[in-house]
Parts: C-alpha cells; structure tokens; sequence
C-alpha cells in the first residue's frame, strides 16, 4: 500500500462512490453499504453499489457496467475490496482480472477475513493502491458494521419521543400522539435502515405494539427497486411475560425473543426464535444480549424503541452509542412520564454526558441526534 | 395616509432604521425602540435611534443629524411619529418643522396618546405619510411595548434550562450547572434585553439567587455606551417569607415584592417596593398581579426565570407569550426534577401546545424558543 497525495478529482469520484454506497443503507444487512466508481481518462466508466447480500459486491457491479473500459482504469471503492470467497467470489480478483490501474479505497476493512489482504492482492498484481480518502465520511454510514467487526457489538441507535418538558406519556399512559406526522414518519424511516428493533416485553405487553415498517407511513419513495426489509424484531423478556397472541406476533417475519430460561410450554409461530443469554440481576444481562446479536446473528445497527426502564438500563450501562430525540411542542406537566429510569444521580458528575451532533425541524416538532462523550464499554 | 407602493429602496432604509431602533433594546424601557433614517437624493443625511427614556427620540436624533438637509428628505421610521408632549416634545411636530417631504413609518404607534395623531399631524402639514412597510419585523423588537399598549399586560418570556431528559436538578436539588458557560452568558444578555425579571420566593429562599445582570458575563460588548441598565428584579411573595438578609437585597437596585397582604413589621432598604395585589386560591393572583406591573409598573418585558411552581402556574393560565429553553446534552434520569408543576392532565388534547419558531446551539447547548399556539388571556 504506497500512500498518495489524493486530488480534488480524487475525493469527487469517491464522494460519487460513497452516494452510490448508501443506496444500499435499506438492504445490505449484515453486510456493510459499499460503493464503487471506475474512471478512465477522467469518465466514469463504471459505478455500483451493493444491494443485497449474496448478491454482486459494488466492485462487481462496476465492472459489469463498465466492461473492457475497466482496463487501465481507477477504481475509487469505499471499503476495500474483499480478498475472501463469501457468497460471491473477492473482488479484490475481479478488479485484478479487469486489468485495473490503481485502486483507491476510503478505509480498510476491519473484517477479519480482509484486513489489508484486499489491497495486499491487488498491490502483489503491480496495481497501485491507496486507502484513507474521504474515511471519516466512509465511516459514517457503516457504523453499525464497523462495530460489531471492531467492538463485537452492534451499534445501538436509542430512539425517544417527549414533549418539551420532556415527558412520554401523560400519567394515565396516554402517549398518543405527542409527536406529529412528520416525526412518526421519520421514525419509520429510521426503522427502514435498522437491521433490528429492539424493545422490551412492556412495550407489547402495554403498548400491543407491532414494531414493524409501515411502509406506507414511508415519507419518500425508498432509493431501492427492492421491497422493504421488515427489521428483525428482538424482544427482551427476562420473566417470559409474551404471549403468542399479541398483534407483534399477527405479523409474519422474524421476532428473536431474549430470554434467561426458555419456557417450552409455549408453542411459537415458525419466524420466532429465542435467545438464551445469561442473567444480571434476575434479569437478561444486557451487554451479553448485545454480543450474541452481534456476534452470532450478525446485527450491525440495532434500534431500540424502548419504555423509559429499558431505555434507561441501557443508558446506565452505556450500551446506547447514538440518542435521537423527537421533541414535540407541546408541554404535558411534572405528572408525565419520564423518558429514563435509571438509579437516582447524587452528583451533577454522575449525569451521562453527551454531544449533540445535529437539531432539526421534522414537521411541527424538532429532532435532537445525541451521542455519549464517551463511549467505554463497562 | 395614503396608501403607497413601497419600493426597494423603502425597504432597504426601514430595514437600517429597524437596526437602528434595536440598538435601543437594552435602555429604552418603558418607551419602545424606535430607529429613523433621513433620505434625501437617495443619500442617508441623518441616522437616529432613541436610547433611553427622558433623552431624544430617534426621529430627534437623525434631525440633528441632517441639519438642514433634512429639508424636502424622506424619513423612515420604524413607529409612528409621537403627537404628544412627553419628557421631550413631539416628533411629529419636529419633523414638520425641519421641512421633510415624506414620512414612511413601519407602524402605527398603539399608545393612545398617539394612535394615528402622529401621522395626521404630518398630512396635515402637506406632508405625505404612509405606514405598513416591515411592520411585522418592526413589531417584532417591540412586542413587550406593543402587549403592554394593545393587551394592558406585559409580553412575558418563560425561560428554563434542563437536561436532554427534561430534568432541572437531581432529586438532592443540584442544579449546578446543566447547561455550559455560554447558555448561561446568553441568560445574561437575556437578562440584560428586559424590563424586569420575574421569580418567586421560592428562588430566593432555596438558591439565595441574586437575579442581576452580571456584566462580566454578558457575552459581548453591549451596542450601547451607557452602562448596563439592572432590570427591576421582582419576587412573587404570597406567604411573606422574604427577609432582608438574602443576597438579592445585597445589591441596590430596585426590587418590586409582590404579595397579597403587606406586612409591615419588616424594615426594608430604600430600593424595596411592595406591590399588594389580590389574592387567588390563597396566592397572589398572578393574571392581576402582571396587569399591575404592565398599567401601573409600565414593565414591557418580563423575563420568568423561576421554579417548576411558579412557572408551572404561569403556564396554565395562559401567561406566558414565549418559552426559551436551553437543554443541555445530559441525561440525569426519572429522578431528577421536572420543567413544570401543573395540574395533572387526562387527555392529549389538554396539553398547552406550542409552536417552536427557533431551536440553536448555543455553545454546546441548545436553545429552543418557542411560543403558545393560542395566547389567549383566561
């Protein structure tokens, strides 16, 4: 791997490539968002992105567009390419074959299988390389991915809705609907581009909630020909509460069901499975939960969509690594429902700190993005 | 008045004398902010902006300014002229005299002692008036003065600051410090903007809080040369439970007490007023209590920095014209305190519902204004 000086040409062909990379946010689960653009004599060749897992990688999207014209070209990818046989054959010998000049990628791939092994085959064939352009930007949008590849954990979005005075619920446990339109859209967005949802057994047990994309509460045409992807829905229930007939289960795709102890008494719709993790408290340890999602079922970008107990447990243990928080312009009093329960604070110094990243209007209400100033693993 | 076409270039020299007018903002009260340009030839002769109350008005200044080239000019301004003799003599009569050809103001000045008289004073004269032209913009910098004219009440801000949660202080009452050094600098130059803040003795009793405009604080130097004016600080006392030993009274600037019966065993220095008002439900009668400081007091702007009670009560009875809330990037939990004590709700629709007109960093804070979708006076 030679570093190079990248040119403004350079970080335009790869910042079209990182475009390319997020249309795939909806649907490469567990693999990570990739995009790819062949340049020759400063035209674009070629570009692709990575749609769906088992399917054609973003280089080999690229090059198919591009054919013969992929001799001799630069190929600007946004996590390197793969050097090991997956469900598709590495890419890293596609670009090889095609007779590519130089390979530019924005990072490494911190899988493993690759790390660095992409770009040493490529470098080994006499192409040049170069990785780093435009990374942190790479970063962004794999996040999920990279984490479970460099933490073993899934990257957790936490997901809340209050008033101004920053209250749930009224305390009669009217919630709806504190938050607009537009706000609850956004929501089903975000839900799109998760791999997983994750609550507690209270939010079916109260809520009856379904937790699953309501694609026509979608507010703009998906960038995908794909259908949605409905998430995974993962369910934490230490005291094995649910039951089969909750309107959750009237809907027919994957529900994980974490748990202690299983109870076989119960018999199951086919797509629910149970997760036995180890106990905390008398109740499902949390941060094992999160490592089995990751390391085993391969969730990178979990949503957690939790009442203020959960939500709150999590912050406490520092397993949140993301905050987004709908505001609504409305105020509901002292006698509404906090958003986190978490064990009483003696000390300004015990507060969890965070960095507020972005603070946008969604309609009529305002969405705050929030992430811990330090994320350390307990 | 005759109605006129207002032409670009109106515009652009309402919009100077609007910034003019808001160079007044922290020294005017009780009088508005008002800001006048002369234009003569398509040349600014004369500039002005009254500064404090007793000293010349705006339209004065820019005269003085112009000279004899005021003669035959156009003069923006952003209130109507004044018709009546007050602390200086009337505007309307001045301009007259200095020869002007034409007077475009941005509004018509809700004082009954002017209301029109000003403007028909000019077009008696032969002079050619019209108002409307960024009215909106100009009633904006003026809505206490406007409120207090129109309504006989004072505009009041209700300002709070809380974690991301929602939460004032831990349950122990630690409330230092929430939000960082520069929400807390814009406190000051909030402050600093109003005729009076407003607290109860709650605040006082329990943070021993002074209420001043600390000057080494503010975050700019202020766009005045006189020195920084100590709004009136006044505290709602229904229980007769402030004494004189408390920091607030350390510092000799006025203080209004307000309270439903006077007791007058308590021996007070010079700068403490009483202001005795009704009493409901066995407390001050908060909707009497601001239309005596408005009609009597003549307080445009009330800034409320005052506990979850007090401000809780405010909210309910439809007092509050604006709420600024500073939140920080925290979280402290379901055990901290919350924004607002009122009455419980038991449906969605009995929430005040607000619009959010702005939401802003402010260091690493952020600050969200918002105001009631309906002001209605109860």
């Amino acid at each position: 791997m030679h570093p190079t000086q990248f040119t403004e040409y350079d970080k335009i062909y790869m910042a079209r490539a990182i475009e390319l990379a997020k249309q795939g946010r909806f649907t490469t689960t567990p693999n990570p968002n990739v995009g790819c653009v062949l340049v020759k004599d400063n035209i674009i060749v070629g570009e692709g992105f990575h749609q769906v897992a088992g399917q054609g990688h973003a280089e080999v999207n690229a090059l198919m567009m591009a054919g013969t014209q992929a001799k001799g070209a630069t190929a600007y990818v946004t996590l390197e390419p793969c050097s090991h046989f997956g469900r598709t054959p590495p890419c890293a010998e596609g670009l090889k074959a095609a007779g590519v000049a130089k390979v530019i990628a924005a990072m490494v791939d911190p899988n493993p299988q690759v790390a660095g092994k992409g770009l040493a085959i490529l470098a080994d064939a006499g192409i040049e390389v170069a990785s780093g352009l435009l990374e942190p930007q790479a970063r962004l949008f794999n996040r999920g991915f990279l984490k479970r590849m460099e933490q073993g954990m899934p990257f957790v979005t936490c997901k809340m809705a209050a008033s101004l005075d920053g209250k749930t619920a009224l305390k009669n446990g009217q919630s709806k609907w504190i938050t607009g339109t537009a706000a609850r859209q956004d929501v089903q967005l975000q839900r799109a581009q998760s791999c997983a949802i994750l609550t507690g057994a209270d939010t079916v047990l109260i809520d009856d909630a379904k937790l699953n994309v309501r694609v026509d509460e979608l507010p703009e045409p998906l960038p995908t020909q794909l259908p949605v992807r409905q998430p995974v829905r993962i369910i934490i229930d230490s005291q094995n509460r649910l039951t089969p007939d909750f309107a959750l289960f009237s809907i027919a795709s994957e529900i994980i069901i974490i748990t202690t102890e299983l109870d076989k008494s119960v018999s199951w719709p086919h797509y629910v499975t149970h997760l036995v993790v180890p106990e905390k408290d008398n109740k499902v340890d949390l941060k094992a939960a999160l490592q089995q999602l990751a390391q085993q079922q391969q969730f990178n970008h979990i949503w957690l969509e939790a009442g203020a107990t959960l939500a709150g447990k999590m912050a406490e243990y520092n397993l949140i690594d993301e905050y987004i928080v709908y505001l609504a312009p409305k105020l509901l009093g002292n006698d509404g429902k906090s958003l986190l329960n978490f064990a009483e604070l003696t000390s300004m110094q015990e507060a969890i700190d965070l960095t507020i990243n972005e603070c946008v209007p969604i309609g009529d209400d305002i969405r705050i993005t929030a992430i811990p100033r330090l994320v350390a693993l307990p």
